[in-house]
Order: C-alpha cells, then structure tokens, then sequence
C-alpha cells in the first residue's frame, strides 16, 4: 500500500457507469505523483491516507464492482513529510 | 486511477482480435509518459482524462473481454497541468 | 518479490474494515520509497525483509480476503545495504 | 497499453513449460527500458507496436494459458519516436 | 516479462508458509535494481534470465498456490549487458 495526501476533490461530469455515484479524490505521493482515488473512508482534503490498488482495490469498496485501481483505506493519525 | 491528456488516436492495421473495432487514443501523463488506451467515453484530443488500469479496465469497457490494460473512465470538467 | 527495512509500525484509528486487527507496517526499499505492507510474519522494526504484491498479497494472509496489495512474507538473515 | 519498438529475437534453449514453443520478442519503450513480450502478431523487427500487461496479456494469446505478462497487440502503421 | 541478472540466493530462516521449500533467488535489473524470485528452471548465479510478474508469476510454478508474485522463467542463452 502506499502513502499519499489528499489534495483535491475530482469533478467528472462525464464518466463511465461503473462509478455511479462514487466519491473520487485526487491523491499526491511523496515524490509529487498525482493519482485519482475512491474514497469509502470520507477522508478529508490536507490529510495522510494510505491507499491499495490493483484487485485489491475493488475488494476495499462497498460496491465490489466499482471499476477502481486506487482505494483510500485509512487515515492516517499522524505522519510527518519527508 | 491516473490523470492524462488525450493527445491522438492510435492508427493500427494489423491487431490482435481481442479488441476488435474499439477506438484506441494515445495518452501522455504529467511527467511525459505515452501511453495507449481503450476509450468508451468518447474523449476528444486535447481533453484531460481520467484512467483505471489492470483487470478494472476490462471491467470498465462495453466489452468485458476486450485485452486492454488501461481505460478511459472520464473526462475531466477542469485541470491544470502542473 | 521485494527487499525492504522496517521502519515504523502504522497508526490508523480510522480505517476500511477490510483490515480488521491486522497489523500495518512502514517499510523503506532501497532507493527510500515508503510503502505500507500487512505483516504475517511479525518483522521487527529495523529487520530487511522480502514482500509479495498484488494478488499474491492477499494469499500470503492468514485471512484471504484482507484487502491488502503488500505483505512481508520472510525476514532476511543477513542483508547488506547497498 | 505500452508504445515499444520490436530490437530483437529472444533465444533461451531451456525455459519453463508455459511458453511451449511461442515465439518471443525484445522490445525498448521510448525511455530505453528493454522488456520480453510473446508475440501472436508477428511483429519484425524494427516495427513499433503496442502492447498489453498483466491478466490481459494473457488473454492476448491464443494459448490462455501461457505464463506470459506482456503480448503484443498490434503493430502500429506509424510512429514517430519522441 | 524482464531481463534480469541473477546475483545470489536468498536466505531466509523465518518464512510465510506459502513457499514452503522453494528456491529464491536475488536478481539485479539493467538499472541496478534488486528483486527476489522464485526459481522453477535452476539458473546459477551469474546468469541473464527473463522473468513473468503478477499472477503468472504463480502459473509458471510446479505448485500454482506459491505466494510469489515474480518467477524465473527462462535462461537467456547469449545477452550483452548495455
């Protein structure tokens, strides 16, 4: 799993039906990486979550057919930038 | 899920049957990287795009057995490129 | 399969259920990427260890079905950082 | 999927079964990474093609179940390299 | 699929029990990174080899419920190093 920071709420008016209705998040890594997220924790934006991806991803959401790679799985109580 | 920008539509005679007559783009990520995907939203050149990788983006086609690796899941309303 | 150090021990009050009681670990490869991994094995902090990813994560679990993509799955008798 | 370009054929006399007698391929992507891929396409060397990972890849082939990771899929009719 | 080197064997007294006795070898990529793998095909130290990822990785093993998420598939018989 890995580590990043929430920073954004994404806006796609248009997407594709396997979303429904689906919270999704813009993440950054460590190393500046940007990456889109679903988010079954509610977590808010500034905070340090870690993340699963791949299968193990869809497996993290309520509706285990969301069509995701990238799932928010905790909040972190306390992590300091490196 | 990954943030990319559609830069062209890939042009291929000869291909495997598994993807049939689907319509392939070329994506370029933030930090340069190319890369090719299957798109049933319709995204035009240009467009910022949200992408979902591995087993989820057969499950984010029309098609569940198209052989593609990384799909188009939706266009987004606004980004800056950073 | 990859070679990383324990570093720290994961704190998350708030997290998907997934995870239940499991134990969370900070690891460090050797190129200083951090990365969070399930930890079946009981590594100490400190210990090189070697993990296995996507699907492969979830099989090396005593439970199946927690939603993990890494897992320290032995400690490395001897390791020279590089 | 992946833009690479076909450098070369992969001679290996003792390898493991999943492969029976597929043919294999050296490819490099635009960043000058060098990768294998089995080839149902019968892409020459020299050509620049796309190509397939993970589950897909396997999908890919005419044979489900070669132990492969990454297929080729088609050979793109024209590439100008970045 | 990689290319890679095989550099040593790895040695771990306290394993998850999904290995059982297999061998594990350390292998080193063209770009100096370091990896582990499970070896079907018995390739000696010094060796080039190419390598499946991801759930092939556990087809290409005698036993298929091996935890391994990278396995040797094959010695390449002549490889110059760029």
């Amino acid at each position: 799993m890995d580590i990043m920071r929430v920073t954004d709420e994404l806006v796609c008016t248009r997407r594709a039906p396997g979303f429904r209705h689906t919270s999704l998040r813009v993440l950054e890594n460590q190393r500046g990486g940007v990456f889109v997220a679903t988010d079954p924790v509610g977590a808010p934006v500034g905070k340090w979550v870690f993340t699963t991806s791949g299968s193990a991803a869809r497996m993290a959401m309520p509706d285990k057919k969301t069509i995701t790679d990238l799932t928010i799985c905790g909040i972190i109580d306390q992590w300091e930038e490196n």
